[in-house]
């Protein structure tokens, strides 16, 4: 599976700031993309059906998520012949490798954001 | 801990846009964030040390990430009162609890760095 440690031993190392691993980092790390994952886990859905559901982003930052997700090979997009056309986005196999590590970020924001509020107010009140 | 849900039976839902935890997606998921944990998570470090070893990062990008992670709580800055001043940075309690979380991340982008590339040149070849 892994092209580049299988073509020349080369080791990926995500604290190298030359290794294209960084640039996963981006990526995964998204706030959009993340929750397009999220949504995406429930089956494949329509462009605006997804803009409702992410909630509170752009259309023109959804297209570009999108776009770089498919360009990762995180999602699909198929485009139906329709009258007007109807697009869906589905997860690809590579996409769903993503699900725990997904479900531990949200967890852990869900699970931290009282301290999280407690470490900002104290912040503040300095 | 959870002074949120503690207060009025508030749950956090990080599909609600509206819900603070979307804040701290944005923090955990950001590449600097994960970069300066993994590092931390060796011990502290002085700010010139962690810009040599994160690699890649501007200054003004790494004080302004210090400072959200501060703010946050996810780390400690204390000055030692030396000439010139020495300033370290080191992971709080709350900033230790991301250590399975950042681990996994860049275990998933290290692991598969080789599809997502793979997936570029077919998209570029398209």
């Amino acid at each position: 599976m892994d092209t580049i440690a299988g073509a020349g031993g080369y080791v990926p190392d995500v604290l190298d700031p030359e290794c294209p691993t960084r640039k996963v980092l981006d990526r995964i790390g998204d706030r959009w993309t993340v929750l397009v994952v999220l949504h995406l886990l429930r089956g494949s859905q329509r462009f605006t059906r997804l803009r409702e559901r992410v909630g509170g982003v752009a259309p023109k930052a959804l297209t570009h998520t999108l776009r770089a997700m498919e360009r990762d090979g995180l999602i699909h997009r198929e485009v139906f012949a329709e009258v007007p056309p109807r697009v869906e986005y589905s997860l690809t196999d590579l996409g769903r490798t993503l699900e725990p590590l997904i479900v531990m970020i949200t967890e852990w924001a869900e699970a931290h954001i009282g301290r999280v509020e407690q470490a900002h107010a104290e912040y503040e009140s300095r």
